[in-house]
This record gives structure tokens, C-alpha cells and sequence, in this order.
């Protein structure tokens, strides 16, 4: 129904066979591995062998519309291919489109001079470093950004950055080297035009990487979630992007594909969630019959598919719009599927692990991880309270008779 | 983004400006004319005005794809169509696009026999005469259609109906004439070949309409749900639509179109109750504030966005699929959005009675009467339990990995 | 458990068999009469037998707690009384225990002068007459009580009533003669100082009932729910309850009592749908098996069952509160009873709807209109979420240590 | 309301002081120590030095209804003091009231030979030693208990077990020295009397602990989860308990102040989460406004106390029961409380995590561990499944009329 152009419709193919034929049996050599690491902040060996092996097959960079760098797709082409490549946890790294890179390399892509290419846009689309995306604090409700309160005060022909922030995804692996810090360096504009994006490296003098937070439990290494102190840290003023005060003109364009790359990622992991829950109901049996047979089981796998259509279309539908209206025309759609995918998930994978009784909540498949990570994207970019929020003074805003009824 | 036709984008606009120009502004009228009528099994005169100058508007029998006697569009197409319908309770008969009309033309046109067509299918869809199905039986789990009791025993060239139906929706309308009755023809054939379809004229000798079953208190006059007994009701064997035994193979095809029409329709009666619903909420006050300022009505607003939206795309994805694979391949989507759209529309309504307050559970509005029929869909050709079930084993038979994960 | 006097023990059993011999199997024979009365505000003659019966049994007036008019039962003791009375529709009134009346009568006997009491009361309790209670108003949010308008002015030694009312319950009923009106007499005053209750003859020259309301289709006859135009009506100014502007202070007094007993009833109805959804389950048989042998029907009756225990000890826990600490501090437990009830019975009657199918939302069981009625109680005395406000704001105000985890 | 003993509430209140102030402030003490450890199954430090001081001040294995051994409280009069403890996640420990020691001590208090009270009771009692449970095991659907198929041959005067069992918690304790093993020992006999349960020291030979099972990302150090192997150990066969073949009826015993021991202690670390809930809601702003006056939040926290409250009053119905007409009389209330304590706990933690943002997902707070204890709970001792099953066919059992309307 959707109109995928050709050449998605071929990478759809492409991506799932060699997410079948080679990441999904890579999943324990990778976990395997990772056990054995000295250092947990390192990368398992394997991933770069499986992305070598991705980047021969031309399953490389897929993300980035309206580019000559990436591959050309449309947020509609992209979904179906992001959506197969997160069906596993190690899945997007493998292709390099992984968060936060990805809406990293746009924002670089998009907004960035012709130096911050070539020092940080190239080796990240070579999938040579990694980055981080350093915005959330954890002293102020973020979910209203112009909560934002690191300050970059101009020195010379530096700025001179001061600060703490949290939920630094991707700060801890040893492979990053660029943290893409919001910062206030404009106090006194108005509301909106007080911030600037600024590149940061990992190594200048004056971050500490403070702690590693835990999601549940899970430390999600070696990518990690950090909370970071900035001490006097000093950058050149040309590392802002785009210019000074417009830090919110670029989150508002960084927003909308990442959270939709994490709906389309969240479709899969449900896709995978209730392939589990089906093989184990077929094959469990209690009080004389499988699992499969029992009405309960029947309802908990009806519903699953039943939700997870409807966001798959959902999904797809405001991608199309992004693509054909502008992220802003969609930002109704968008703030929907931001509530509606994480939710999907967190019950199909909540009624699968059920399914699966005590094995579902132990480390012997990926549904207790992926179950928590569906749980903390509620909160990712925005509680649903705020996206409710946001959808319902749109719908306010419609004209209409005074008594519709 | 999805592929309707020019002709289908036309048309949108034309039924929607027809309904707010006719048929929304009449509904009141309508009401009271009802209200005066001698015989409640008759129409409001102004029904025949408003379809007298729909059809003049070229807008009439809008359903009928793959017929030159309908409109010609596909169950893509139509959706938007008959969802704009919807949101009246008279908006289909206007367009002469009312269940069980509908299905029952058809069926006549895809299986019936020239005389048939001659006789019933004409006066139909120029509409003037109206139809109902006499399918469900009280003492019979009818949702297991296999059940179905009704006697039909062959006498000479005749055949001879014994039994008892219930909600034979449509049958108290005086300009009803025709029943079509689905009876047990060949009890000694195969489980799916014993019972055959019927044409039946309301007039016949020994068919009694014993009793109006009311849905929630409301009899839906003038077309009622009628508890019928057929006691020895003789009608000529060539009655009997297709052929001998084949009531099963007529009711798959009936059944499926028929089931998505109301969804298409509960779609656009979720549009309208979310429209008073804002409505409302932007004029009343409580506590000094809106009640649109309010955290739990705008929680009320945006949750029914989500739901609509998701609602309406599962139900094009099942009429899309009705167009392209066919009505067997599109089982589970079909299933699927009978479940869905009854259920979006039933908690729709539920939130905007509740932001109504009194208004919303009287007549005032017509919210009261949307939402007990919303629930009563729910039950309509088959309980969400049976299609639960169906969904599921139609999962249940894919081909999966041992261990998906 | 719960501290049960053996006066209430002993009333349970007596009150149960009554119901079973001669409320339930009366049902029919109420609605049957009603169905053949010329006018649909009279009372169905059987229910003057069953009253007359019940009076004589000695289980008459079980209500009024602290009074020796009534049966000296504390409002825990009266709980599974007034339970077991609404199992059936006609219940309440055969024991004189009906609303309005009820919490009338609390306020005359409580608020009422001795010339009030002989007046009025004293037929009350005899059950010769009937009441309403006039006091919400369509053009205002009633859920906030200081918007009500309706006004009435001293004039010598009368006060003279203008406004319109609607939503008075009762009002229809060929037996009732009093009218309890809630009006603005100091319109002057401290917010809520403004309000006096006033006893009106409902025979009074210049009330008018505009029209009755439906509940979804349902008109509830013989008692109805009417919008009434207050034209000049002249009462004496001794017909004022407590005295001037100590309106609210009584609705204070009587709404608790008011709203738990509507939660004791919604028990005793939700019984019985579960005793109803069993019956079915264990009687009908769809795909070879009856509907109590599947597991989606086994959930519906398991959460039926768990969803009715914390529903009955909530609102013994909030009776038993109002006994031991007044209604004042159980208001909290009141608020939550008042949400819990209704949707507990609306979830369990809907449920026995689907198990009942087609037979559910007809006429043929009083499931059809004791869900409506369910539903309706949601936004009696108060919506759902004027209630979880105020729950929450009580909960808010609690001392707390400011990290308490 | 509900009849607790004079002394129940005069340990209630004693508790609740040494709560606060012991336990709830040395968890920083007891994570900050456990953090330091070499071996991460020793316990902390602190821990002993808790427990130490609450044994001198009498509050000491409050469970134990019925026994000398104990306080001789009733299941009824325990219920608060276990809600109290289970605040904390280290405070059941504290009291020596910690599962799955108390269940066990239960067994050997009521089952064991004086033998065994000597050697496993004392010690257990004296908090120098812990026990665990080894019951379920991975290969098949334990349930259904019939299933469980370590086998334990006679051997002379021994018994040799050989098998597999996983999820026995407490088994990594280095404190622990005790398993109690359920196996089966009369192949041959009816299904009920199969099993039997054997004490078996930890060191004996034979016993592998294979590894640890994690719960979401959390291995519960010092306690853990189990699998262990069983390759010929050998136990004398005077450590049977009761008998052989008797385990079922042991089990039977054990498992139902087990359940509700679980769920007193969910409505306490519920009751903590709708603190933590408050205390945030009052002190972040959002949107210019607390987020206690967002009307989201507020329902968020009206229905978790509505919830709560209901939880609670049906685990003290349950214990009421358990006391006063026996676990067996009392089978349908353990199971619904089984179902709704630990959904009710992960709701209400659930919407506290929600208004922490990223604080709630992490470690900062104690809201991310204790809801992903309370979603295993609701695996542990039988899925929700199968306590709605048990709950349905209670109810199916009952003695009603044909048709109850």
C-alpha cells in the first residue's frame, strides 16, 4: 500500500537476509566476547567484522535523506530497513545507523562547515568513531528545553564551557571521540535563541565523565548512558554549529528522524517479541495442552499483532509525511508514534516474557533487555505526557462548529 | 500516501461538503419528524428528499466495486467515502450506502440470476424498496455459523422454511420487501455445504416479525432488529442464490466487505465525537480554568487522535489488501480491524460523553446513541473473542525459527 | 471480617431471601405492567404489593443511621443491605430505600423543622410519597456546585424562585410531591455561603417540566430525569432548610451518604452480571466446547470477581470510615469508592454483555440497562475526574520526607 | 476496620519507627558497602549490624502464626508489619523475615523432625544461617507442579538426586547452607503423591551451582537465582520431610502464606513509590507549573492510591480468611491477591517512574529495581495465568440459578 520505491523494496530484502544469515547468530559470539572484555567500554571484536562485512554488502549509512552521502532513501524507504535492523540489539551498529550517530551525522551533514565534515562527519560515516549527544541535565525538567543551563561563555576566539549533563548516550564507548554539547551562550536572547550546538571533543581538558547510569539494571555498555561535568572546558568558537543562538533551530531538526528511527527500531524488537512468544507457545505445555491452544495465550498473541500493525502504519504514515508535508506539517504524527511505538512494544515484549515465564525475565533471551529499553524510550526525548500534551493543543487548534453534534 | 484514485480524492470532497450542507443540518429534522410519525416503521419524509437530491448529486451507490452498476471504486477508494457517511446516524441510506443493503445488493449482483437482479437488485440500488439478512439464530452460538438451524426442505419445485431468526436488522422497516435467509438446505452434506441462501419475500404467508429487539434501549427505527418465526414459508426453489449448499461460500463474500463498511463508518463516528469532544472542552469551565487547559481532558483528546488515526490506516491497509490479494488473503486484517474499530470508536465516544457530562448520556447529543451502537458492533458478525482467535491461529501457523531469539 | 452487628447479620439473610422470593422473580411482572400503563409515570401496581410485603417483613427504611425513624444501622451495617438490594432495578424502592428519596429524607430528618418533618417526612418514610432533588443546571459546570444560578429572592415572607434545573431525577413520578431545590439566595455572600435548599411543592404555580431525559435511550419511568423551569415560583420563606446560605452545608452532608449507597448498589448489580456471565458460560457452546471451558471467558469471570472483592472492601472500608471518623475524614475514601464503583460495574456488566452476545444488549436480561446505568453513575454527583482530583490533592498535601526513596 | 490485635498495632508502629529510622537510611550504607565487596554473594557489613539491633528490640521473626517459635501473631496481624519491611528492599532481612527463609522455617516448624529443628530451625531462627528453595526447574512448565521430575532413587538408607532445578533464590548466599529440594521419589505413585521434599545441605557433593540468573539486569547479590545441578547427591533419608510423597502436601502449606507474605510487602514498596511520586511531583516544574498541579500527574497519582488502598484491603480480607477458615477456604483470595498485588505494584512504580523522567530509570532512585521485582513477581509461584484460571473455576463451581436474569 505504502509507496516504497524499488530500490527499498530491494534493501528490505537484502537487509533481512543478512540480518538472519549474519547478525541475529552473531548475537552470543557477541555477548560471548563481551563477557571476556578487560574493559567493558571497549567493542566486542566481532561487530567490526560484521560491519566490514555490511559495508562490502553495500548495507551502509541507509539513513540520511536528501543526501549524496547516504543513500538517497526517503523516511518512508528507510523505515522498513531500520525497523529489520532493530530487531536485534547489536542490529544497527552493524549497518552504522545507530543513535545517536545517525542524527548526529545529520546534523553535521546538514548544519556543519566544510572542516566539521572533514574532521568529524567523514570518519563517523566511515564508522571509524563514534559520538555522543550531550543535551538532557540533571537539575532541570529537560523535557522543557529551554530548561537548558550549561553555560559557553565567549573568550577570545573560544568558548569557555561550564556545567553538568546526564543521559549522555554513547559517552562511555572507547571508539567515541565527539560530544555534540547544547549549550547557553546567549542568556539574554529571547527564549528560544539563547542556545548553541557546539562540538566538543571527548578528550579536552575539563570533562569527567562522572558515573555511568543504569537503565534498569543494564548499563548498555560499551555505548553507556554518562552523566559528564564540564569544568572550564575550551573549544574554538568556530565548533558551534550553524551560529550562535540557534542550537534550538537544530534540535528541532535533529528531533523528528530520531525519534522516529527509534519508533521504526521499536516495531522490530516487537516483531521479534512476538516471533518469541509464538515459538515458545507452540512448544510449552501445562495442564495438557501448548500454550498455543489456551485462550489466553491466543488473545495475548491476537492483541500483539493487532498493535503492532497499527504502529507499523502509524509509523509509516508520519514518516510519509515527513517526507511529502516537512517534519513540521508531521509533528501531530510525530508526537503520536513517539507515544504509540514505545508503548507497542513494552506490551508485546511484556506479554511475550509472560509467555516465557522465568526465562522470559533471565538473561537467556534479549526479551527482558529490550522489554526495559522500551520502558526508558517513554521517557527518551520527552515523557509521553508531553507528546499527549503536544498532539491535543493541536487538535485544539482545529477549526470547528461550536456544536459538531 | 495512500494510493486512492483522482476520482476517490473527488468525491471525498464532495460527500463531505453534501454532509455538511444536507445531511448534518437535517439530522434534527429527521429526529422530529420521527417523532410524529403514526407508524414508527416509517421513514421521515425527509429521507427521501435527501437521497432524492444525493442522487441527483451523482453521489448514490458509491460501494459495488468491480460492478458497472456502482460507482466503480475499490475498497480503497470507498473507505474515505463511507467513513464520511458515518458520521451521521442517516448519513449512509442518504447515498443509498446502508447496511444491510449493501451487502445484500452485493451479493445478488455477484451471485444472483438475471431474474434476481431483475427483481430485487433494481428497485435496490434505485432506492426504493430495502432489504434485510436473516441470518443469527437465538438458540444457536451463531458465531460458530455452522450452527445455523432454519429448516429449507425441498417440496416439488418449492422450498419450505421451518424456524426461528433474530436480529434480522432492517426487516421493520415498511419499505422493506425483501429478507434473505440463510437456511440448512442439505443436512446430510458436508459440514460447509449443508446450508444455502434464500431470497424471501417479506409479504410470503407464515413469517411473523414476533418481536423489535431493542440494542441499550434504542429500537433504530424505522429499521429495527426483528425476532422472526418461519413457519412453513413456501418460496420457489429458484430462489436460492448461487445453488444448492452454497450459503458459506455467499456469507465468506458477504462477510467480509460488510464487516469493513462499519469499521469505515465507526471511523467517522470517532472523528465526530473527538470534534464535539474539543468542542466542548474549549467552551466549559470548571475549577477557573477551560476545560482544555485541563491535563486529563487533553490526555482524553490526544489518546483519541492516536486511536483514530491508527484505526483509520489499519482499516485502509484491510481494504487495500481486499483490492490486491483478495478477500481470503486480507482474513487476518480484516479480523484484525473488526476487533479495533468498534473499540476505538466505543472509548472515542466514552471520552467525549464524558466531557459532556449530563448533555452526553442524553439526546442531546447524538454521542449516546453512537456509543451503545459501538458496543453493539463489538458483538456484530462475531464477538472480538472469535476474531481474537481467528488472528491468532492465523500467527500461530507462521513459519518460525525453534528460538526467535 | 469487617465488624458486622448481628442486627446486619441477621438483615443480610432476611434481606436476601426476601429479594429471592419476591423482588426477582417480580421483575417481569413490573415491567410487563408497565409495559400496559396508560401513563408512563405511574407505578406498576405490583410494586405497591411488594412494598406493602416488605414493610411488613420489618425490612423497611434500613437506612438513616443515627435516627430512630430509621432501622439504627451504621452505614457498614447497611452496606450489604443496600448491596443486595441493587441486584434488581425495582429493589431499592420495594424496601423504601431508593433514591432520591433516601438521602431526602436524611436531610429533613437532620436539617428539617417539626412542621417539615410532619409535612413531608412522615409520608416519606411511610412511603406514600415521593421526592427529588433539584440542583444541577445545564448552562453551568455543576461538577464546581458554587456555579449553580438558579435564584430565588425574599419577597415579604416568601421567597420567589427563577431558573431552570434539569437532571432532576424523580421529578416524573406521578407520586412525588416535594422538590428539594438548591438556589442562590445570597447571591452577596462568601462563595459558599450563597445557597440555601428550599422544600418546593412540586403542584407550585409556575414549575414547568420542560422535558425528560434519556439515559441512553432509557427513560428510567416511572421516575425519570427532568429539565424543570423555575417561572416565578413563591414558596414561604419557612420552607428554607437549616436556614439561609447553609446550602452548602448540607449538600456536604447528605452527597457522602448519597454517593455511597449508589457504590453499595453498583456491587450488588455487578453480582449479579457475574452470576449471569457464569450461568451462560457454563450453558453455551461455541467450537465444540461451552464458553466456560475457554480461556478468554475464564479471565472475564476471574477478573470479574477480583475486580468486585476490592470494590466491596473499599466500600465497606469508606462506610465503615464515615461510622468511625465522619464523613469529613473520609472523604478521601469516598472520592475513590465514588470512581471505583461505577467503572468496576460497567467493566464487569460489559463483559457479561459479550459473554450474553446479541442476548446482552436487548431487552431479554437487565444487563443492557444496568451497564448504561453504570456508566451514567460515572458522571452522577460528579465525573471521574473531579473526583481523582480531589483524591490527588488530598494525597498532595500529606507530610513527607523530601526524598522519600 | 479490620480486627487487628492490640499487639499487632503496637508493632506496627514500633516497625514503622525502626524503619525509619534504621533501615530506609543505612540502604545507602548497605549499597555503598556491598560495592566494596570482594565476594559479591557475602553480605553486607551493615546488614548484621541491623539485624543485631532489631533483634534487641523484639522485632524478631514476626511471622510464624500459630508457634511458639514466633511472635504468635495471625496471618492478619502480620500483614501490616510485612507491608512495613517490604518499604525496603533490604528490610525484610532485618527482621529475619525474609523469603524465602520464612516459608522454609514454616515447612520445618510444622513438618520437620525435632532432628531437623535442631540442626536447620535454630540456626534459621537465629538469622546465622539462610536457606533456599530448589523447586522449579527449566525443562518443563513447573506451574503445573505435576511436571517437576528430579528424581530422588532410594539407596539403602539414602536417597540420590539427580536432576536440574533454576530460579532457587538464596542459593548464592555464602550464608546459606541449607536447600530444600522438591524431587520425585514414588514415580509410580498417583500424581499427587509422586513428590517429596528432602533437606539438603549445600556442601554436599554433587551439587553444582551452574550460574546466576539475572532479573532484568539485576543478579539480587548476595541472594541470587539459581541453576543448580544434582549429579548424585546423596542425603540421608531421614532429611525427608513429613514422608514420602508428601511433598505436594507440604508444598500446598507452603505456598500460600508464601504468596501473600510477597504481596503485603508489594503493597509496601508500592506505598514507598507513590511517596517518591508526591515528593517529586511537588518539587519539579515543567511548562511554568509543579508537576502536582498537571492534571495528568495528578490522576497518576489519585488512581495509584485508589489502587493501593484496594490492593491492601484484599490482601487483609485474604490473611482474615487464612486465619479465621484456612488456606484451602481461603484458595480464591490468595489467588486473586496473587494477581493484583504485584500488577498493582508495577502500575503504581510504573507512573512513579514516569514523573522521575531519567532519574526513575536509573540507580538514583530504588523505583527501577523494585519495578522489575514487581513484574517478576508476577511469575513467581505460577503465572497471572494460572491464578485467573484457578480464580474462574472456583467461580464456575458455584450453585446459581439457570438464568440469574
Amino acid at each position: 500500500m505504502f509507496p516504497f520505491s524499488p530500490r527499498s523494496v530491494e534493501l528490505q530484502k537484502r537487509v533481512s537476509d543478512f540480518m538472519d544469515a549474519h547478525v541475529i547468530p552473531n548475537e552470543p559470539v557477541y555477548f560471548g566476547q563481551q563477557d571476556e572484555l578487560a574493559d567493558r567500554w571497549d567493542s566486542p571484536p566481532v561487530m567490526e567484522e560484521l560491519k566490514a562485512r555490511a559495508k562490502a554488502a553495500g548495507l551502509w549509512n541507509l539513513f540520511l535523506p536528501e543526501s549524496h552521502l547516504g543513500a538517497g532513501l526517503s523516511n518512508l524507504d528507510y523505515a522498513p530497513l531500520c525497523e529489520l535492523m532493530g530487531r536485534s540489539y547489536i542490529g544497527p551498529e552493524v549497518f552504522n545507523c545507530a543513535a545517536p550517530d545517525t542524527g548526529n551525522m545529520e546534523i553535521i551533514e546538514r548544519y556543519g562547515s566544510e572542516a566539521h565534515k572533514e574532521r568529524w562527519l567523514k570518519p563517523l560515516l566511515d564508522g571509524v568513531i563514534r559520538s555522543a549527544f550531550s543535551m538532557t541535565e540533571p537539575d532541570v525538567a529537560s523535557s522543557d528545553a529551554t530548561n537548558i543551563s550549561l553555560s559557553a561563555v565567549r573568550d577570545g576566539d573560544d568558548y569557555v564551557l561550564n556545567g553538568r549533563k546526564w543521559w549522555t548516550s554513547g559517552a562511555g564507548d572507547n571508539r567515541t571521540t565527539l560530544l555534540i554539547v547544547m549549550a547557553k551562550t546567549n542568556p539574554d536572547a529571547p527564549r528560544h535563541a539563547q542556545h548553541s550546538m557546539i562540538l566538543v571533543p571527548k578528550d579536552t581538558p575539563g570533562i569527567t565523565l562522572v558515573r555511568s547510569l543504569k537503565v534498569f539494571g543494564y548499563e548498555h555498555t560499551p555505548y553507556g548512558h554518562f552523566e559528564i561535568v564540564y569544568d572550564n572546558v575550551r573549544v574554538p568558537a568556530s565548533n558551534v554549529l550553524l551560529g550562535d543562538g540557534r542550537g534550538f533551530e537544530i534540535a528541532q531538526g535533529r528531533l523528528g528522524p530520531g525519534r522516529i528511527h527509534h519508533c521504526m527500531r521499536m516495531i522490530g524488537v516487537a516483531e521479534r517479541g512476538l516471533d518469541a512468544m509464538i515459538a515458545r507457545a507452540r512448544q510449552r505445555v501445562a495442564f495438557g495442552k501448548t500454550l498455543a491452544e489456551q485462550g489466553m495465550v491466543q488473545e495475548a498473541i491476537a492483541l500483539s499483532r493487532i498493535e503492532i500493525e497499527q504502529a507499523r502504519l502509524l509509523t509509516l504514515h508520519a514518516a510519509h509525511l515527513m517526507d511529502t508535508v516537512g517534519n513540521k506539517a508531521a509533528a501531530s504524527a510525530i508526537a503520536q508514534i513517539k507515544v504509540v511505538a514505545p508503548n507497542m512494544a513494552f506490551r508485546v515484549l511484556d506479554r511475550a516474557i509472560q509467555v516465557h515465564g522465568g526465562a522470559g525475565v533471565s538473561q537467556d533471551t534479549g526479551l527482558a533487555g529490550a522489554w526495559t529499553f522500551a520502558r526508558a524510550v517513554r521517557l527518551t526525548d520527552g515523557p509521553d505526557e508531553v507528546h499527549l500534551r503536544a498532539v491535543a493543543r493541536m487538535e485544539l487548534k482545529r477549526d470547528l462548529p461550536a456544536k459538531p453534534w
